[in-house]
């Protein structure tokens, strides 16, 4: 392993409106943003979509600022929907200014500060139906998530906009939190049920530069698990009620609250919970220079990455509790692997690369945001998963058994809807991955065709990125200086599975690698933590034609994931492929490939939105012998060859539904 | 498949009390119903072993006569943990009479009589707890499944030793129930939640002659999914008070209520519930000579044998609402298989074999006794399974995941206990599986050593058998005539996996067949539905041996079942193999093994009380390249030659707690 050193100053993000991203491979999923989810979700906040769960989430604000009658609806966090729907649309705006859109946001802010209290609370549940009961029950209340929410959108909206109504709004939200939280005597000595709020609350203190915020941040983070479970005595207070029934015999680990968080070894409980709140733990590494932090950051981070993830970039192998399980338990397809918690994924280890200049981590973010994240949204922007099987047989996908969670077809909402404006916001805001910026080295991550701008060394560099990675491989930069004396620097990124590459700048050969041994590197360049340095760029104008290797793998899991022992799945530089029923037939667990055979692929423009399928051979057991109906005999197996089409697992579920199978069987 | 005809008359069993069974493969089980099991659920239901979940059962009788003070406690059907108890003590007199056990069984069937209420009605729940909730929640309440399990034992207790103080309390309640329930105006017309009660009449009709009894019976059978659903109408009644919470949007198919259960096609629902009607539909179809009910019954088996069934005889794919899910879903870490069920299975093919003189049905029943009926309980009979996987992995039986069910060590004791005294009464009764008889002709069913008497042909017939089945497949049997003047005949089972035998009659060759093929067949031999009938038998003695040829084989599931394709099941005989950890090493789903060798068998007198192991070869997925612990990557398989030991199914997790495996892949 390579060690992951805490860096002095982490890497900043390059401002989303100094990045525009026009690219074959996303626009087909980022075009959704405006044109279809942020109007389509706006009409769902509003309960004008037929046929479809009610939300009432906007309604609920009204009746709550005492503009209509009626009792509060949905879920306890249903405020967090709209606060997604305004996140996702600040980002949307930052990048393409829209006076309509913006004053329907307006409308909707100035709404909700009608619904905020005297006080400066804010949430319409709590408000509307339980005003004694405040933070009374931090365990199921959602109060600091939602509130977590809250903030995040205002600051996404001030950046976007400059206007300050929203961030005035959850500023007094948040002095009102920090008057009743915190270690003074006469304080709630509590934290979240559901970690959010603590991320958040940085974000705010970056814009504000209020350090009370920064403090809280790091309080609900320190304290949680600390002496007795906070959740567990709140139980036994005087205005306790209870939510959800299920979280009777609650178990502290599924909030992360059974250990202090620096003790934390392994990564347990629900999933979203856990990520959300490692983002935290890793923001307040880098702002207090906190190595207790960083390492536990790390620790979770292997255990996650190394033993609990699907090769997809998703997490939580059980369905029951939207949760971790134990060390290589993968089963495929009846796991939870949440698309919101692979958003949370991807989002702490951006911050990890921030952190640590350490490529790797941005392996898992990207091998998430291609395959999870996008697996969650149908091409079509109109229905969702919010859990991501790694092999479906819809005959079995059966209410009130183990595979009760998983869906063979994408829905179009949920009572408990935060997947889908968590992906709209992802979308949106999938400028923050592409670059990092230590203002002297541009570090390029993601390999998106865009256009960009960022200070560099004292002057301003463009930056035209023409990006053929899910297909070829192929990715062209163009850097053009504008001011600034010294030299700047580029990082790019080498990802995990371009062990064999060629970087050519401005025509001459730079760079290459076969194998992942490097066989070439220029004058200027070097090697470190994944990512290959260009440094002391004085010229004009530069341009790298860069070719990344990325032919179509077989990958194998290590041997004591029990589900995938025998089996290989296929994939494509940053894609994962999967079998589909639609190209290859039902019954795909009889499907035993020939891993010996070299997978074609082929680009087919008209499929999904242009694809790169693979195509594989093998053997597939018939059913020749069984006419009979028998079930069990002592017969032999009988195969015969066949020929399949994979194709990325992102898209899958997007023709006639089926059978879907990402590990695949091998002939031994 | 054969057609399977309802015979005029149905087969008879002999009496547990002609029936002395001396097995070397039986007897290490059935001992422990005297030696251990009643005693020991003695002490259970009187709450005097230290460490086991309290049963307060025989304490709510006294509380329910008055002749204590307190509360009810355990399930609503706690009543019938005495109730099997007796009847298992029941079956235990009847072969052996014991003067201090036949005491305390009068004593606590005393008490019960004690704790009966003045009009019959006999329950401690509704007595103690609920007595104006009466018949209010047919669904939940258990009422009529608690009453069907008093029945039966009641008969098993008159039936043992003769007397009847315990059949007329039952009677008396029966009589109740008769005057409830019925199609008569101002009756309730409604029908058990748990079906049990059905058999149960049945069985109380044939010693009593009391036509309502099966009229009774009947008419719940007939009632049943007709109409508007009697438990959703149920629950908007006046005195409705629910029980269990889990039952909220009540499935009627898991009452099999979902239709008139002559227009049932699958098996569906819960799993115990299902074959208990199944039972009693068979009772019904023969005492009525029902060919629709007949029909339904063939239908059900068929679903379930041939689409819904595990190679061990058991039956529940999922664990929540422990039920059928659909047609070959039969996934092998995360199924219920309850013991109750298999025994609720052989308890049907037993009927169905009685009814149609078809041996096939007893090659299940069969299938289901001898694996997982008997994996249901420790070799010293103190700890028991409820849930019966293929596969097991104990790091991930963990709960409040979708494994939360299936435990990886026996249980001492359960809330629920129905399963251990079920097991009880099984054991006790195995010889009601061995003969049938149409008064000429007797069936031998099962290969268990025993001494038995039977009348025959107007004579008597004493029969001693010696088998070594599960071993050598070597059976003698000799059958003394004593008085009648014509022939008898002796129809003995060809189980399905006995292919190739042969039968010596009085030392000469009388029948052989050859893979299926019959070779020979001496005069007065005939083979019909699965018997080889040896007829007009009138010498004073015979003797037959008779060798089934019981190899290891392996056996291979039908390519639709996904979770199997790709492996083999060893099975020998009646016997399923399995893999444990304890003798191969963890990790036994990285195991392939190689089916072209021949896999060698050794008796090994000192394991688990004597049992054949099988050594097999294959090899095992090395976990030497991934000594840096990546996850995932393109590397390829290395594997190191392996020999692996198997053990029958029923003796698993007698030694080292560990993972266990029937389905191993195959080289392929």
């Amino acid at each position: 392993m390579t060690e992951k050193r805490l860096e002095a100053t982490p890497l900043e993000t390059v401002p989303l409106r100094q990045i525009q991203i026009h690219d074959k491979f996303w626009d087909r999923y980022i075009h959704l943003v405006k044109d279809v989810l942020i109007p389509y979700q706006w009409d769902i906040l509003n309960d004008r979509i037929d046929g479809v769960e009610k939300s009432h989430c906007i309604q609920n604000f009204r009746i709550a600022a005492g503009e209509a009658d009626g009792d509060f609806e949905g879920a306890v966090f249903q405020d967090t929907d709209a606060a997604k729907w305004l996140e996702a649309v600040a980002y949307a705006l930052e990048i393409s200014p829209d006076k309509d859109l913006e004053r329907l946001a307006d409308e909707t802010i100035d709404l909700i500060g009608r619904a905020q209290c005297e006080d400066g609370y804010l949430n319409t549940y709590f408000t509307i139906k339980a005003p004694n009961l405040r933070w009374t029950n931090l365990k199921e209340g959602h109060e600091l998530y939602t509130a977590g929410h809250m903030i995040e959108a205002a600051v996404a909206y001030y950046e976007a906009t400059g206007k300050k109504t929203f961030l005035h709004i959850v500023e007094r939200f948040a002095d009102l939190i920090c008057r009743v939280f915190g270690p003074e005597e006469g304080k709630c000595h509590g934290y979240p049920g559901h970690q959010e709020i603590e991320l958040a609350l940085i974000r705010l203190y970056r814009v504000t530069g209020r350090e009370d915020y920064r403090r809280l941040a790091k309080y609900f983070i320190d304290q949680r698990g600390v002496g007795e479970n906070y959740f567990l005595a709140e139980e036994k207070g005087d205005g306790y009620s209870r939510i959800f029934p299920e979280f009777a015999g609650y178990d502290t680990k599924y909030s992360q609250s059974h250990l202090p968080v620096r003790e934390q070894r392994t990564a347990e409980g629900h999933t979203v919970r856990a990520v959300y709140m490692y983002c935290a733990m890793a923001d307040l590494a880098g702002l207090y220079q906190d190595e207790g932090l960083m390492r536990a950051c790390r620790t979770l981070w292997e255990d996650m990455v190394r033993r609990r993830m699907y090769i997809t970039g998703s997490i939580g192998s059980s369905g029951i509790l939207e949760r971790f399980t134990t060390d290589y338990d993968l089963p495929n397809n009846c796991n939870y692997s949440e698309t919101c918690a692979s958003i949370g994924l991807a989002l702490f280890g951006k911050r990890m690369v921030q952190l640590t200049r350490d490529a790797s981590y941005m392996d898992t973010a990207e091998r998430a945001l291609y395959n999870t994240v996008l697996s969650g949204i149908a091409q079509d922007g109109k229905s969702f998963f919010y859990v991501n099987p790694l092999e479906v047989w819809p005959d079995n996908c059966m209410e009130r058994t183990s595979r009760e969670h998983v869906k063979s077809v994408r829905q179009t909402w949920f009572g408990v809807a935060c997947c889908p404006p968590n992906i709209a916001r992802t979308l949106a805001s999938m400028g923050q991955y592409i670059y990092f910026t230590d203002g002297d080295t541009l570090y390029v991550n993601l390999y998106i065709s865009n256009r960009a701008e960022s200070e560099l060394a004292g002057g301003r560099v463009r930056i035209e990125m023409e990006s053929d990675l899910t297909n070829s491989g192929h990715v062209e930069i163009r850097a053009v200086r504008d001011g600034g004396a010294q030299g700047y620097s580029l990082a790019l990124r080498i990802p995990d599975y371009a062990k064999t590459y060629t970087i050519r700048r401005d025509g001459e050969a730079a760079a290459e690698a076969l194998e992942g041994q490097i066989s070439l590197a220029a004058d200027g360049i070097r090697i470190e933590k994944g990512y290959l340095y260009i440094e002391g760029i004085r010229e004009k104008e530069t341009a790298l034609a860069i070719d990344f290797q990325v032919l179509p793998q077989f990958v194998r899991a290590n041997p004591k994931v029990r589900e995938d022992a025998g089996k290989a799945a296929l994939v494509k530089g940053p894609l994962v492929y999967c079998l589909e029923e639609t190209d290859n037939g039902g019954n795909l667990p009889a499907i035993f490939i020939d891993t010996r055979q070299k997978p074609e692929e082929s680009y087919e423009e008209d499929l999904l939105g242009g694809i790169t399928t693979i195509s594989l051979r093998g053997k597939r057991l018939t059913e020749d012998e069984w006419q009979d109906g028998a079930l069990y005999a002592g017969r032999a197996n009988r195969f015969e060859d066949t020929k399949l089409r994979a194709v990325p697992y992102h898209c899958w579920n997007n023709r006639e539904p089926g059978e879907m199978l990402v590990w695949i069987k091998e002939l031994l």
